[in-house]
């Protein structure tokens, strides 16, 4: 495959790869997300990438390609691979493609997701995960993906992140989220609360343990870690069961614990690097 | 018992009446509740409800017996009796007298309440609620009570209502979620949607159903409306229970429409009336 760079455009940051023989040979890693960019500013900003990483062909994944992006590049529907992303690229510009998204729908329920597929699916690709398989990236949207017979076949994503978020920074119990969170008792002792499944009430707890001095404030915050990611690994993990992590090292740890406290394994991914592995798969296959 | 004043004096709002011969003749309900009263302010403000009602005893229940009211009143344990309440009076002035709040602790969980406390002894008290029932005052902070023998034996507290407007008013969902929220058949699919007990990713749902076209985004509100109040009546309620509901015609409307899709059923008890009997009771109890 040819020289190219590879973007992996987020909300709030961007990541790009000059791509040379299949292997990335220089990157930048800024704060450039989508939304720092103006609606017309995306001309722009690609050739400021390329002034940094070479005069090359551009391929794009991530919310650059939604609609608030560069231009909306759609979804393709599970079960998805990537060659049909390769297939549904959109070109924005002279030899600067945008791949699409990937959809879920059953019945009434659907589920969406763009960038995340680039690295479930790359990681099957470079055998970093095997072609059956159940994968997590946590995050402000926690993505758990299962891939079948090589293909992304289902997906739920659970707002963990941006709900521990609002509980801290917007809600009565938030007064008392403000110590550090670590995978140690308090963020355990959460996971084990979340088992009963009644997640609204074991936030009000939180207050009413302030009020009543029964936990220490400097641990409610790592306490309200574990009751939500505890409640999202419950949801997705049986016991026995292999999770494939992508994950940065410190909310990797904490799902991590929360996993094995529910009877579940963790195989650790490395999530540039099955981006890269997907971006590149996908060139390959780009008419 | 001699005429006296009741107040009930919440966080936001106040309700007084003038009580003569065990009946209350004469009221005012204004926003005059805690967090609008400066630290230092009670005195003034309790004069001028006596002004308005009469130069009588004052008896007070709710938050203005918090650490951000007038005077911490302290909580009597569960169980809890109308009896404890009037025994645990704090006197904050002349003649003005602060009930203590209920707290329940098991283990390391605890719960707190202040106000509701006098509506479900009340009810009992008046025989609105048979003396082994459970009970539920719906609102930002939605109370589940059981009595037993006719005492407060344990309670929950789900910030269901808090949640709601977090939702709509932070999170990256709340976009959607402009429309009106009825018990109609939005609702419904959120209170049936519950059941899977996975909230944070039901949630996340509301946005990719949005993004998808899947759901009407006028319906949204009352979807999630339906996800939350579904989360918390399913924690409570099992097939073929009677939930005494203590609740407002709109929030009780969706109370109800919950508890019925969950199999239980509902009997509306007037709050105010509970509360009236209750402090009554509690004026006559007193030393």
């Amino acid at each position: 495959v040819l020289p190219f760079i590879a973007i992996d455009w987020g909300t709030t940051n961007r990541r790009a790869w000059r791509i040379e023989h299949g292997a990335a040979v220089e990157g930048l890693h800024d704060a450039a997300g989508v939304l720092s960019i103006p609606p017309d500013g995306f001309p722009a900003a690609a050739a400021a990438v390329r002034d940094r990483l070479g005069q090359l062909p551009l391929l794009m994944a991530g919310m650059v390609g939604s609609n608030r992006g560069w231009i909306d590049a759609g979804y393709v529907g599970c079960p998805a691979t990537l060659a049909m992303l390769a297939s549904q690229a959109i070109g924005a510009a002279d030899d600067a493609w945008i791949l699409p998204g990937v959809s879920h729908v059953a019945g009434s329920r659907g589920d969406v997701m763009r960038g995340e597929e680039v690295q479930f699916l790359g990681a099957v690709a470079a055998g970093f995960v095997p072609p059956d398989a159940l994968m997590c990236q946590p995050g402000t949207h926690c993505k758990w993906a299962r891939v079948e017979r090589g293909a992304l076949a289902r997906f739920t994503t659970a707002m963990t992140g941006e709900l521990f978020g609002l509980l801290r920074d917007h809600s009565l119990v938030g007064s008392a989220m403000r110590g550090a969170v670590g995978d140690g008792t308090p963020f355990r002792e959460g996971v084990a609360r979340s088992i009963e499944g009644d997640l609204t009430a074991a936030l009000f707890g939180i207050r009413a343990a302030s009020i009543l001095g029964l936990r220490d404030d400097a641990d409610a915050a790592a306490y309200a870690s574990g009751l939500l990611i505890g409640a999202d690994c419950r949801s997705q993990v049986v016991a026995g069961a292999t999770v494939h992590l992508l994950a940065d090292a410190a909310l990797g740890g904490l799902y991590r614990a929360a996993i094995e406290t529910l009877g579940g394994s963790v195989v650790d991914v490395d999530s540039h690097a099955a981006f890269l592995a997907g971006i590149v798969r996908i060139r390959e296959l780009m008419p």
